[in-house]
């Protein structure tokens, strides 16, 4: 069954990561997260959050499988696991936010490639999260 | 800007919240996740989480606006918030995987409304988030 969304694009990932690279290594270095002009005043404030999460989408990823072997060879079910390639390809980070400027959020920690379609950011919450 | 993304139902929250209700009030009450049957494979091992995220559509969400008073009474832009009234309306909350039963997830903590569509289910790490 399929339900058609109409998403709104938020922004875009820029970082130098065109090609699929392990997701720990990703994590280490910093993107730029632009903001779609429309949306910046929506940054109001994210500066007060030392982290944020960010849904994206896997503007590349390939056909899943519902069920596959992980890193450690144990086979696990794709939503007992955060493989890129899954049903939806919707990607969930949290990262730490460097520096706003304007409509640019400098940001360490995410594992989305070069021009990943950003589809929305929230405050990370201890309590919630 | 808008993109189109025809996305897959992965399953349905149902619980006894028909009306939007404080979210702290309904993140202590169980809902019940039913997976659709494409997807079941997809749960795999996914019992050995005790926490997972689910990504799932506020199908029932008004207009939203880029700034909004909080609950605090601070205006915030709304990627600075977690307010159900946002740009693609999609949600996100970690919850306590109680059981799986065959397709059935029982989970407590989700603060959606009943016949919510599921998006995505991802497991918690603590690692990564």
């Amino acid at each position: 069954m399929r339900i058609i969304l109409r998403l709104k694009l938020i922004g875009i990932v820029k970082n130098n990561f065109i090609e699929s690279t392990d997701p720990l290594e990703m994590r280490k270095h910093e993107s730029v997260i632009i903001v779609d002009q429309a949306y910046e005043e929506g940054l109001h404030k994210i500066e007060d959050h030392e982290y944020i999460q960010v849904i994206f989408y896997f503007h590349r990823a390939n056909d899943y499988s519902l069920k596959d072997q992980s890193y450690d060879g144990i086979e696990r079910g794709i939503f007992a696991s955060r493989c890129s390639q899954r049903p939806n390809n919707i990607g969930l980070t949290k990262v730490k936010l460097l520096k706003k400027d304007g409509k640019k959020l400098r940001v360490i920690g995410l594992d989305a490639l070069d021009g990943s379609p950003v589809l929305d950011i929230k405050p990370y919450s201890e309590f919630i999260d």
